[in-house]
């Protein structure tokens, strides 16, 4: 796979950055860390994939004192989005001296007169404290925008470096911003920093927000436990993020272990049926009296599943908590077993909190390497982190997939173990 | 009123308790602060209304020695159910030197042979750290049970003093169960420590579990205010406990005062109309781009009421959250209007956390006091707080009706301030 | 004594406060909650003592549209300032109208010219968010200032009332200021908030920030808890706020039940001798191998005072928690006895932090009582809580004392049964 | 380097871990990243240096029906320490079945008869929450013993895998354990987990309780901000853990940014002369009027060094804390210039806190790939994360040396641009 980073042209200007922090072009960082791999990619000629190091350069494309930026924060909140717009407008202001950084308001929205949102002027003072509050100053709004008339509002506000905070539906619109530029002769770089509380971007190993949505997540599955407890039957039932991939719940569920089942969307389960999930509550019930439920958004669609995506573009997913919730209840009625079942769905107290100091001071690497990136000319291209090294990914690798937890790796398999959980799969089916 | 309590018998064994600590019989607590209405009172011959001191006595009614003792959490849970139980176990122990203490568990249930429910037994290792924990480690049940099976039970296990620990319907159990016990002649005292995390108990300053309520329920609506800056026309809407008495709603909006509109069942308002909720709400919006809503549970129930009752005997409530959800998103959908709404109910992680250290250190005086009155050989009374002295009410005091939300009283005039918000009545209604 | 409180004149003009809201001249809130005691007053023609309660008038004093009002905050940090600076300027701004507030930089020295302290204009945006802070935007400083100048400094801003938060020394001004004014014939209301995290105010049932005090203290006594099971012969010493009074030690302790020893001002003991505090605590060592000790700063004084005040006129303390690590050290070291201390001094991590809900919301109260009482022309006194209501209390009533810690009440008889202490009292000195 | 794992013997029995999960020994974890260096490496013929990864094996080594485990804490406490106990535990009673679990009190102490310390048998039930608890159920203790006495216990106990949970001075003594059972050719395997708050150790990404002590330091310094901004002059000085790395405090000065100065053991600095420490300082109180300096323990140690090692082995340290708080006072003592310094400690409150989120997970895989690895009869060899890979380190690779700061990094980079510090240098001496 390609991997390579466009540029706006030949840096040529001196970088006021200390020279002891200059990365060279040279520079990458492997994606695979296994000698073996290496080895016999190597040894068969193979060029192994590498991404190209973040950092300062030695030489940047933009004449500062004439450079403006924008910074535009796209899609759900996420913690952290703040911090990230401060180290930007820091990193900008202080190592490279750039005076000129708006704030678009609303998301893309921001950049289509008809909206008539405001710009914010970004400075030093303004962004000074506002890592200690949760959301965005920016606001943001979700779905595309008309791609012309968002380069319109770039020409006209005649933006050097545009930073664009978002997930997966930002990125699909950002690579269509960059082509845009492109054929117009423009030099606008755009910059990526993914936004993705669920921790699925590949080729990332971590995304700003999931360490502090876990620690959230973690003491809503604790409420649930005593609220299991704390009645006769009782079943306590949060749904967590995870469009798609189950990373929040399978970690929260890691942390005080007071999960008895964990459903993701990567491990398909049957509900009804011997073996089914509701049957293996049941007998859970019988023996313990109690038991806590950690669902993602995304698990079982086969049961809840509907039609149509959003206005990110985003696939629309069936209610699952809803859905277990009722049906458990239903399930129980029908058999006459008296339950009381508990459920939480905690997505927007979690979504809204300030930064835990992990991902507070993850977000200002994050943050001062787009920066970086940015001045250097580089464009087209997200910023993120690979095994401790700050790299730069290509916004079209980035939209080909998901992460998934890996139902044969370490951390299922933990779960597994600190849940007790089985397949609930039915005979019949485990035969297929 | 009649405010006296009632005694088992002639309370004839000393005291271990500390001679310097000992409480009269003649030390009340006056229920009116009010000079003015003092002097009135007293200078027209009438007594005023005042309460037996709680607290330790110089002779206590039971035989330490031989004295068994049980403990029970009935109905909802409340912060600060293990920090009561836990105090009146070291009380009970270190104080008096009582050996023998049962944990009822799973509420009045515990009582009744057919559900087997175990017994616990509640010793100073099993509760020292209870506290840490949130919910209530006997665990709870709601609904009423048998009379005479309770009773039963008592003669069965040689009960010298129960304590009650739950809400209205416990205390309307808890005066029948009293009743049954004097018909019988038996010499057990019934104690009950008021539960009600809406702090709505007549005749007492504050219950527990109010304060921990309150500080959660304000974490929430900062939220709120997050989620509903972070997009255009964005409405965070909040749900909070609060049955009959807006304590927690009102309290919580007053913490931080990013509320824009506090609904509580004390304050009747206008869903449409003019001046209705939905157009001030729309003028909000228009204004400002965002709002954020807090609804107690017993709000607009002329809007959204069923009828019946839960097994406490409870009335059951609409769910003004969710038809409040759905009238502001149809009402805005007809107008054509673009909002996000963000909904969020946290009772269920506001009720399960450990008690703030407040709650905690007044959970501790509660559960002294109900010993010391225990004792003492007083029964069928509830133990509370007065105007900072613990006193003693007799159930049926308490149970005549709810501490409400005055609307000219200092607590709402400050959320009206805070708020800025308007009586939500179309021309017609106030005219009449 | 005599209660009664000053007024600058006849208040004349209609307040713009809800009539709903008024509170008459004639409503007094009574001291003694007893009944016997004031049936025992009344019966023998004694006039009870009682506060005026605060609240909004019928009538005010001040022409808003001329009215220019200042806050100073004086004295230590305190949880809350933030939180009564932001609940006056609202209350000023939405209940009265008042456009001209100034913040006076850094304490006393702000009226002082030579300092050169600016003023800061308060407004409803600039103290928006200023509760989630701790500290005081104000800053503040400690010592006196030549009360001449600071009521020229009033003369010269103009200034109609003057909101003062701060302690004992700041009320000892206060009441300078009161008089200078008086004696100049100026119209100029000085109003007090008291500020001590100690909560030991004579007449008041709680000052502001002593129950956020509590809370990270008996957080502290946990962390102290868990170094001193982490060690054979831990030992957690943790010093607390309390220079008079012990109301943070006692109440803290109660918390979480982790301290077995709590030193306090009001309770003197002995640390030498077979019953002395060493002995009981190698004692305690020799059973259970570890120990926490909570002593608050006034503790003890016999063994670690010094002389001379500090600036601002409090008498200076010797340092009892040093002198107890230093003591106990040398104590075991003699006796060749391993132990591993940890001493925790957290006050500035106590001071600094921002305030909980529950003293945010009284926070909120006090600000807009001081309002109500200032805007009516009142004068030369303090607005505080005693049994739920708001009340004015006159400086020189205030400062006549200390609230203490009752040796004999219901607060130390808890400590003493949660730690199971003794007296620390050798033979013959119990016997004098 | 040789990073080759030493194994008892050939494991012979079948895993019942589920194959899919299994991982070969030929699976091996690249230290280096740089796609550059290892070409180089691989094209000159030089085998790059790997390790092998942990996680569980085929085959075991031990016949889990007879196996008995020990698990020991040994040093300082440090968060997460019981969460490292209680994933070893449940992975050994649940993935392999063993069913005796010795806890080992107080460190090394607890082999030694003459302590006569008790052993803790450790069951599910025992540990099942204590990860909500800071500190060690085990208890700890500083200092070496007698490695033959060691061994002798072992033997006694008969111990097949020895988990050792410990610093740099436990991990010296457990090559010396290794060497002792390899001499005596017992059958015990010794498995480390690193134990260092201050991240330093080589080899290796993170050490638990790092994160944990990050969040809380980054609190602290909020305070010390607060602090410093609340009084003329004000400073905040805030002493962390860092005794040979400053990670812990370059770390939680970029969470919230407020640290105007970081001082660090690897960036050594003068205190006097015109651009020393005090005259920058001086400066800065100069223009802002107040300033926040965070100090790592280990930091200036040429002001205020001292002689000889703590028990353990571990150099002592004179308290810079203490010395730049009397020497910064002096300096503007002599100056005339009124300061106010608030000096906090907090090394205890941050060590006995519970984990984070984020190191609980982490210390969860840190104690089942424990396990895994000592089962499958490795020894002599530590586990740790490198690069998110779960890998063996032989004992004697990572006492070598200490992971540092660099000082041209990005991290240093960062604070050096958050603070705007300068070098401290004075001109002759940045001459030489």
């Amino acid at each position: 796979m390609d991997a390579s980073v466009k540029n706006l042209g030949d840096p040529k200007i001196s970088s006021p950055v200390r020279a002891s922090e200059w990365v060279e072009e040279t520079e990458r960082v492997l994606y695979s860390l296994s000698a073996e791999d290496l080895e016999k990619d190597i040894s068969s000629g193979v060029k192994p994939l590498s991404f190209l190091k973040a950092g300062p350069r030695k030489k940047i494309f933009f004449d500062v004192s004439k450079l403006k930026c924008a910074i535009v924060t796209c899609g759900g909140l996420c913690p952290g989005l703040n911090n990230v717009i401060r180290s930007i407008v820091l990193t900008l202001y202080h190592a490279y001296g750039v005076r000129n950084i708006l704030g678009i308001r609303y998301g893309l929205q921001g950049f289509i007169p008809q909206y008539g949102h405001s710009i914010l002027e970004l400075t030093p003072e303004v962004v000074s404290e506002i890592n200690e509050l949760g959301g965005t100053i920016l606001s943001s709004s979700r779905g595309p925008q008309n791609i012309s008339e968002i380069v319109d509002a770039l020409e006209r506000m005649n933006i050097g470096i545009l930073f664009l905070i978002g997930g997966d539906g930002t990125f699909r619109a950002a690579a269509k911003i960059s082509d845009e530029i492109e054929a117009r002769h423009d030099r606008i770089s755009v910059i990526g920093i993914p936004k993705t509380i669920d921790n699925d971007i590949l080729y990332l190993s971590r995304s700003f927000g999931f360490n502090t949505a876990v620690s959230i997540a973690a003491e809503v599955i604790g409420c649930a436990h005593v609220e299991a407890n704390g009645a006769p039957n009782g079943i306590g039932l949060v749904k967590l993020m995870g469009r798609e991939s189950g990373f929040i719940a399978a970690n929260a569920a890691l942390d005080k272990r007071y999960a008895n089942f964990v459903l993701i969307p990567e491990a398909d389960f049957e509900m009804e049926g011997p073996f089914g999930f509701l049957s293996v509550l049941e007998k859970r019930l019988a023996e313990r009296k109690h038991a806590v439920i950690v669902v993602a958004e995304g698990a079982g669609q086969k049961y809840c599943g509907i039609n149509g995506a959003d206005p990110s573009g985003n696939k629309r997913l069936g209610d699952i908590g809803i859905y277990l919730k009722d049906r458990i209840s239903s399930y129980f009625r029908e058999k006459n077993i008296e339950i009381n079942l508990k459920y939480i769905d905690p997505s927007y107290t979690i979504r809204s909190v300030p930064a835990t100091s992990d991902d507070s001071v993850f977000c200002g690497f994050l943050g001062q390497n787009a920066v970086h990136v940015g001045m250097a000319g580089k464009t087209d291209v997200m910023v993120g982190i690979w095994n401790e090294q700050f790299v730069c990914v290509p916004f079209d690798m980035v939209t080909t997939g998901r992460k998934k937890v890996d139902l044969n790796g370490e951390l299922w398999s933990s779960v597994r173990e600190a849940t007790g959980q089985t397949l609930f799969r039915n005979p019949d089916e485990t035969a297929v």
